[in-house]
């Protein structure tokens, strides 16, 4: 098919991403320009016209890129990504709900897809979460449990935090962030319950600790993968060729080969 | 004692265990609907009937590990957190107390000894622990005497905070994690006793600079642990290879064996 | 040029080295003096003579490098602070501003310049901002898209907080340094959107996150900085050594030269 | 001497040891009841008499320690520890300055000289503190610049925080602890000073890069450290071992010794 090569080719070109980098970035200032007043009274048509010009172009460059690649477009992570956030775009031009507007400027994320640097960042963060997963699920049984307990213990007499599960889990997050767990929260419960601090101390030690278990393992984690690469290319070839020349030592010495295997030396 | 031995062996079946795992989670999600108000209301007896129902269930695979396994059953931690837990879970049902009922949500706990991936990261915690010890007692240490002289101090001006020891260690406590420490406590008491920061700035300072090499105490562990696991095998295969290669050649020499310990040559 | 180098000679004295840092010192202590009302009171045109006594020192000092080395002072990174530090000094002595007129104590980072422990502490750091550009530009991009995302969702019904990009930003700053996020900021909020917290949780998370891999990046760089300074010398002397020793046997061996690339050898 | 010696074997003995380290335990547990009004009212005396029998038990093994040992006692720093908080209890006893009385519950801290291992854990924190020395330096630059300029810029209208540059410190390192740095302190100021984000933010960022940098720092020391211990001894004996056996190969081939350094070799 030679269309869909030319088109694909065409696609690769450095021109066509700068190109589509620049419209991404003057798409992220055009969405910034819609969230002031002044702005939009001034221009507001302009504005939202500029929007959807540079939507269409992600759209027929998306489409482009589907046609060039048949289904195996869908294979790569980054272009399903590309594809989400372009395709989440279309819904608010047609709907209107203003939190899918304002979802809008994820589009501004293709960036990370388009600038390879930004790519590798994104990448690492991402391969790091797989080592993480059981203190992840620790974490979420650990929620679970003091959420469960604390709705059952001060939820009564404080609704406004321990309604709930979800609320008291959202309030044991502030907790384990250490924003105003003391002066808002845990000395008004202990005023009912002289006894709170037994959950709650506790409940921040393991968390806390939790947390720098998991620093501490990334910290691991990228230092032997750091380590790993630095170090053997050139201790390998430097053990490689010691063993090397000494087999070819004992090959040349005056006995020869045959003592090697030989009884009266073992 | 072949009925012991069977009751082992179904004990131990994969199909026995995932059973086990699924009622440990029931449980969570039926203790979970127990702190609904409205699920409590609408089938509160249905509730409380499978929350008996799952554990029925653990004290019957409790009691027939204990059949099987007889006291050796204890020897293994796992097996003593596991008793505890389904033993704390049963005293609520008896008494009623709020406390003891809030305690029963533990029981999802025994998905970590059931699970070997949280079961190791668990292990992980707590083999970090005796490293940690000595800097908990001077932490203790530090705490002990900050309280007393923060009771002596500031007790009378500020019983809200520093009213006793062990509410100076709260309050204390509540300043090392820096929550509300200056708006909160420091710059009111430093209304009554302007050098107040002279006690309070300092004690921030060690505190933190503790906590800090406790962490890095940590990192460095974990270090050594990945490191020494990871070199080591190849490191000393090629090192054990060398030696006993020159010690071969040095064999094998024209001049034979009589040179090495030889006073000539030293 | 005889004179140029005899002033360049003067100016690279240690003794003018340590006048310099005795005026940068006693200049701080001036204006140290300068914030106090009761020594401005009592000395107020003394102290005041004194900083433009220190500051036209510092214009000569800087003169008389600049006559020395001509346009190569310009070379020189901690040259041009240097520069800059003094004429941003000369500014509000004409001006008044009273910005301008606090910004003269920067004089005082002068010291660094001078210092060569410092230096090399700031050099440290500056040197560790380029591994990290990557993560600040994600860091950027994620600000930028959630502050656009805050000022579309939140800015009506709290200008105080999200009215417009730059203050929606620093509200977001605040937030990822968990300042009083939850019950200054997030709590408030979701008294009127309720489903607040699935745009700041996830927030907060994800620039923990990349903040955390920003403090890894940095330590896995020194580490390694540190490692491949301390162990490759004595390595590779060592390897340099051996493979040198055992080239050295195999040319001496009886069969010689020959066999090295011999095919029955191989 | 033999009276001398004797002395300083009692001292040395593990009995001894023990019998001190009890009065220290018992003399803090003594003090802390000092803290209550009750136990003061029910045994006040008795809590007075204790104190003082502890103290002098402290009093009478230092006085025996300097007998024993001459000035050369003065030449541990463990010991002038010992001797400075003996003394400083020895003060309130006889002034009664309520300060002074609370001080006498550093006399705890005497455990640490006594037991082995936390002495190892505080000189592990006194010796990282050396190589954190240009740092502080570095911090107290920054504190001291943005001081002056805080006092300067927002002194006038805000003295309850910058008066003066030792308040503008305490209100800097709160800042700095990120404590209600942006609720308590920058937005109240921003309401007069609009621009006033643009001192608080990059002070915010250089103290936390800086504190980010020390901790690295401790981390790649301890590590260093760490790594010298483990990996050096066996290390260096195979070395050691390697070359040993190649020098030893060297001098027994058929061409001995003459080749070493001959001209046709290199």
């Amino acid at each position: 098919m030679p269309l869909r090569q030319s088109v694909a080719r065409l696609l690769d070109r450095r021109s066509t991403r700068n190109f589509i980098t620049g419209v991404i970035l003057f798409n992220a200032v055009v969405l910034g320009f819609e969230t002031s007043d002044t702005a939009m009274a001034a221009a507001g048509r302009l504005i939202v016209l500029l929007d959807v010009l540079c939507l269409s172009i992600f759209v027929v460059e998306i489409a482009l890129k589907i046609y060039a690649r048949g289904l195996s477009f869908f294979r790569s992570g980054w272009n399903v990504f590309d594809f989400t956030i372009v395709a989440v775009a279309l819904v608010p031009v047609t709907q209107g709900l203003s939190v899918l507007r304002a979802l809008r400027i994820l589009r501004l994320l293709r960036i990370i897809s388009v600038a390879p640097t930004l790519r590798r960042v994104v990448e690492g963060f991402i391969s790091a979460l797989p080592g993480m997963a059981s203190v992840f699920l620790l974490m979420a049984l650990i929620f679970y449990i003091a959420a469960v307990m604390a709705t059952k213990l001060f939820g009564d007499a404080f609704p406004q935090w321990f309604a709930s599960i979800p609320s008291s889990a959202y309030s044991l997050f502030q907790i384990m962030t250490l924003e105003s767990w003391s002066m808002g929260i845990v000395r008004p419960v202990m005023e009912v319950y002289p006894y709170a601090w037994a959950f709650f101390v506790p409940f921040i030690l393991v968390t806390t600790f939790a947390v720098v278990n998991l620093v501490v393992g990334l910290i691991v984690n990228s230092m032997q993968d750091a380590h790993a690469q630095e170090s053997n290319a050139a201790t390998e070839d430097y053990r490689d060729e010691v063993l090397r020349r000494l087999e070819a030592i004992e090959r040349r010495l005056p006995d020869g080969r045959v003592h090697r295997e030989g009884p009266d030396d073992r």
